[in-house]
Formats: C-alpha cells, structure tokens, sequence
C-alpha cells in the first residue's frame, strides 16, 4: 500500500474557487507582520478606540449570568435581542421599518455578500458593481461566477448616464452599491443622486445590495439615511460591527424582505448553522449598557483627525500633479497619479522603503486602475502618518522626475 | 415612483439554494421551544458538562492582557498556537504528523464541509456518501449540486462489496465519511474495514473526507486513530470544539495537504475573512491551562451513563420487534422500525404527546429509511429519559398492534 505519496492525478478543483482573486490585501498583511513596515494597506480600525473596558465588563456578567445558554448551540437566524436593536435603531435612527424577522446575523459583512451570491447568482448572471468597488464583495461574488458590469463614479455617485444606458440595455441579478465613503474610493452619493439610483432601482424593478459599513463613520455628523428607506423591498442593505465596535467579534448583519432572508437563512445554515453566540451576546450587551453614540462621536472625531493628519501630509511631501479627494468620513483616501503610471512599480519602490499600500488595480474587475492606490488611515498615528507620507512623497517625486 | 410594493416579478434564486434540503432538524428545534416538549432530536450536548468555569477564568485573562488584538481583525487561516496545540495533539496522541499549516480553523465543522464543497465541487460532480449520512453535510453539499451516490452502512461500517463495485464504474470527487459513531447510525468502522477502505482509498486515488466530531466520545476511553494516519495526504480530516467544549464558540477546524488548504484558505476569505477571533484564544487558554483528557473523561462517562438510560429504558418500554444497536459512543441510538412502518406518521403522534425525534429519511439521500429514526441521549436527564422513552414506547405498542 503506497502512502504519504503525492496524488497520481492533479486535485481537480471547482471552476468556481478559480475564479476568485487572490487577495492582494491579505497578501501585504503578510508583509506588515515586519514591525518597521509602515502599514497604510489594512483597513484596520484603530485598536485604541475599541471599547475594550466595556467589553470586559458585560462579557463578564454575561458569562456569570448564563454561560451554558451562551456555549451552547442558538438560532441561524441570529440572537433575537440584538436583531431587535438593530431594528429599532434603524426606526428611531432614519425612520426605517423593518422587522427582527427582517435581519440575518451574520459573521461580519463579508459573510452576508457570500450568502447573497449563494442565494442569488448562477454562473453567467450580471452584477452590477461600481468602478471601482470593494475588493472583499469582488471576491465573495466571484465564487458565483457573475459576469460583472460597471458603473463608474464620480466625485458625487455614480455616472447616471453611464448607470440608465446599463440598465436600459442588461438585466443585473443586482446592483451592489456602497453610497458613503466608498471603498476604495471615499466618494459619497450627493442627494440627488440618492434619489435617482433609488429611481432608476425601482423602475428598472432592479435589487440594490446597499452595503453600509462606514455610514456611521461620517466627520460632520451627517445622518446619510440608507437607500432602502426610499426603495423598500428592493433593497437589501448590509451593516457591521466590525467598524464600529470591533471587527475580531465578526458580527454583521443583512436587512431583506422576508422571503429574501429565508433563502439566505437557509444559507446560513448550510454554511455554519450560526453565528457565534459568545459574541452576538457581548455586543449585544455593550449595546444595551452604553451609549453606541457616544462612542460614534469619539470614533468620529479621533478619524476626522487621523484623516485630516494624512491630508496635510499629503499636501506637505507629494507632488502638485497627484490627485485625491478628502473623503468625509470612513477610512480611506483614495489617490490618482498622472495617467500612465504604473502603480505597481511604485509599490515595489515603497515596500523597500517599508511603506505599503493597497494599488487600486485589485478594485476593478477589469484589470484597469493602474494609475491609482488607496491608503488607510484609521490604523496609524500622527508620527507615522507624516512618516510614512514623507517617504511615500519622496519615491512619487522620483517617479514623476523620470517621467 | 412606486415603493413598498411587492416585486413586479418574482425574485429568481440560484439554482444552488434551490437543492439545499430544508432542515428537518431546525424545524423540530422551532417545536422544542415549547418548555414541556421532551426532545430527542437535535444532537445538543449536555450544557452542565460545559468547562464554565475556566472559561470564564480564562475569558477574563485573555481580555485583561490583550483585548485590543483579540477585538482587532486576524489572519484567515486561524490563531497560530491553537493550531500548532491541534497539530501537538495529532502527534501525541495518533502519532499522525500534521504542520499548522495543514490546518484551518473553520466555524464549526459545518463550515468546513461548506468550504470542502466549495474548493472541490462542480455541478453533476459525484460524492459518495455513507447511507445513512450526516444531515448537515447533505445540505452542505447539496448546494454546490453534485451527484449523490451512496454506500450502504453495515455494523461494523461501509459495505466493501458494494464500495468496491461502486468505485470500480465511478469517480467521486471524495468520499463523506464519520466512521465514529457515526451521524445518525452510531455506527463505528471495525479495524478490519478500516483498513479495507483506507485500501480502496489509495488504490483508487480517492480524496476521503473524514468527519469525526465524535472520535473523543468514546465509552470505552479505545482509541479510535484517524484513517488519515493510513493514508496521509488522501485524507481531509474534520475536526470540532462543539462536543468536547462547547458549540456556541463555534469553531472547528480542518486538516489537509498544503495545496488544499491553500484553496480552503481563499474560500474561506472569501466566505468571511477569518473565524471569530476572541473564540479562538479562548479555545487556546482553555486548552492550554486545563487537562483535556480530564474534561474527555468526565464526558465519556456522563454520556456513557446518559446512553444506558435510555437503552435501559428502551429495554423496558420498546415492543420486542423494534432493532437498535448499543452504541460505543457519540451522542445517538439508531432505531429501525419493522418494513412498511412510516416514521413521520410516528413523529406526528409523539409530537402529540409531546415527544420529539429525528426521523431517518431525513438522513438519506434518497429518500429511504421511512422505517428509521434517530434519538439524541446527551441533552436529557434520567428521569427525562424514562419519561420520554415510556410515552414513546405506549404510542409504538399502538402502532404495532394497528398494523
């Protein structure tokens, strides 16, 4: 009997695990691990505004309370409490009705767009993304074997235009939209455009994923009320706590009609039976105790900061011809070089100068993007933020000089 | 512009969401809400035997020292030290040499086997399963739509004749197997047929997914070895915290060659980044800090003494014509009614009198084993047990009387 052999034949793997790109964020968190490397890659939230002492606090008297309720097996469908928090803040935050029955846990956001794309795609079906768009969507989709389409953006939303000739001409299973402070790009819909994708959703009788994790995270205050209050039905909209809490719990959540939640509830099940309980508790009770706005404003007020630090060091160390736009809330900035750079080679030039960021290529499913990158801020400190900005500065000077 | 409407067209859902099997089991959870329903249905661990104190113990250390990186994100693959304690364990215990690298940790193994059929299905693919099989796994499987073709499930494990025939004319992708006391049969392989398939494995260039959540609760305190130790890289082992600690954490993990873990990796990140962070190093301290083998004792002889209850019971209240074997271990008794007998028209009757099992059909792929059920000993007490066993027993002398 042979053993410890390698395989005869080569594993054959699903067409479907092909198709997902590798992703070259959690490939640079690899490089990160090097402690002199400065990190504006991650979109990290800073680990010093965790509400840790809370956190401490209601974990212990939870488990004091009712541990063996928490260790064991709960519902796929999520802890009821915390799924009529969720409801009620929506109702008393924008005025928007949904029901508990409404809301699926689920392990963070990530999670809830790889059940849509099981509950939703067949290979072949369109999807409809933004140019650029989220990687982690991207990927999550990507299993599912969608033919992708692309709206681009603008400083305000997506080109209408662009958006009306898509829509008069493709059928998408679904549009997947992230209106404030986008990732990658930081772009907020305007108002008016709000009410036109909201429109053209329901006349093109069109699904909008609404994907909403940094909505909170907004400098000024601003309330950017969900799409789905002005669509209903049409809209499944996506939050997390991993942005405003704390991402290592994995806790998010997805608002459907109910027809839609009981697909993705079977989903679930088939996928992990259920969130974790332990967690789903914790927030919960943190919830329950304390003042999420309170830590909103703090969360608010220490980004605005680490955002305007990146802005002055940009304006300080990069050269006049490089374009960004100062996002109003959310954790990143998104950066344009001049056409015909190639982003790349100024990540490579900026890795051995141990500074890293995201090139924007890997947010466009069409491979452009070439000229652009994005740097996160929410995870440095001022120090690190003008160092960091300084060496990157420098490097962009070089390049621009041997243009 | 029209809102809160129902959709002009029905909503179209994937093909694979479709195949996935509804959940009799959670459906019976639904029923066991009601506080003086008896249930021997779900395959819940008995929650007085969680390790609550040293979670809690641990739980408040491990946030003392470093809640911010516990609450931060974390690499996809699982906490470094809980899979080199997984690795240790193998070694010392099965001198099965595994790396940590060779290991994910998945939320539960019910995401592991979602992954397994995410990195290795396509549709029409062939799986071969045991029959009967694990419900969770049908339905894992079931969405990536393969061809399910069955090996019927002997005493003392897998009939060899008939897995021989079948892989002498087909070429499944893997075969699903738990040959400790199996899910739902409580069947355990014998040494002989163990061999016989590790044989036909190799031979036959098999992938064999080895399920064995159960493997530690054995009665007898045997070892029961890995069939991976027999044919290495052939094996996909599957692995869970939720019998020997607890499932609310819910965390498994899965062993496998490099290459695959590589593609279970970009599953899994795709799927929701990484398992729950805090989870994970709770799992570790407690593992690390207290005797597992003490915890395994005190569970193999709780279970053990749950089990002779009802079998005791089962003796005393069973008409004589009704078969179940006495298994070494695990959570669950096998019952096999006489020919002709339908198992649902059972389950409506004791639902009546508040009684509540599994039926077998639902563990069959075919929809046989309307004669089958299957009854969960861990999560009752003695006086609990007789209860239920009497009033089952009364409805079965009917039923046999009737016929």
């Amino acid at each position: 009997m042979e053993i410890f052999t390698k395989p005869k034949t080569e594993i054959l793997f699903s067409e479907g695990i092909k198709q997902i790109p590798t992703s070259y964020i959690r490939e640079i968190l690899k490089v990160t691990a090097d402690p002199d490397m400065i990190s504006f890659a991650g979109g990290l939230p800073n680990p010093a505004l965790f509400p840790v002492e809370e956190i401490k606090k209601v974990t212990a008297e939870i488990l004091n309370k009712e541990a063996a309720n928490i260790l064991q097996y709960a519902k796929s469908e999520g802890y009821l409490p915390l799924r009529e928090f969720i409801a009620n803040r929506y109702k008393e935050k924008y005025n928007l009705e949904v029901s508990p029955e409404e809301i699926l846990i689920t392990n963070g956001s990530q999670q809830a767009l790889d059940l849509i794309g099981k509950v939703f795609l067949n290979p072949g079906d369109q999807v409809l993304l933004e140019k650029p768009s989220y990687l982690g969507a991207i990927q999550s989709f990507s299993f599912y074997q969608p033919k992708f389409i692309t709206v681009p953006l603008e400083a305000d939303g997506p080109d209408i235009e662009h958006l009306n000739k898509i829509l008069s001409i493709q059928k998408p299973k679904f549009f997947y939209s992230i209106p404030n402070f986008q990732n990658p790009s930081g772009i907020t819909y305007s108002e008016s455009k709000r009410k036109t994708v909201c429109e053209a959703v329901i006349n093109n009788n069109l699904l909008l994923v609404e994907d909403d994790p940094y909505g909170e995270i907004n400098f000024s205050g601003e309330m950017y009320p969900p799409l789905k209050t002005q669509i209903g039905n049409k809209g499944i909209l996506l939050g997390t706590f991993s942005k405003i809490v704390a991402p290592g719990l994995r806790l998010g959540w997805v608002v459907a009609e109910k027809s839609i939640i009981k697909q993705l509830i079977r989903a679930k099940q088939a996928s992990d039976l259920h969130s974790n309980n332990l967690s789903q508790r914790i927030i919960y009770q943190y919830l329950n105790q304390f003042n999420l706005e309170n830590h909103l404003e703090k969360l608010r007020s220490n980004y605005k900061l680490q955002c305007n630090w990146m802005i002055a060091a940009m304006r300080k160390y990069f050269p006049k011809e490089i374009n960004y736009m100062e996002p109003k809330g959310g954790m990143f900035i998104w950066v344009q070089l001049p056409k015909g750079f190639s982003v790349m080679d100024l990540a490579k030039e900026t890795i051995k100068q141990k500074v890293v960021f995201v090139p924007g290529n890997t947010f466009y499913v069409d491979g452009s993007g070439e000229n652009t990158f994005r740097l996160n801020f929410s995870n440095s400190d001022e120090k690190t933020i003008e160092k960091g900005i300084k060496r990157m500065g420098k490097i962009l000077e070089q390049f621009m000089s041997e243009r």
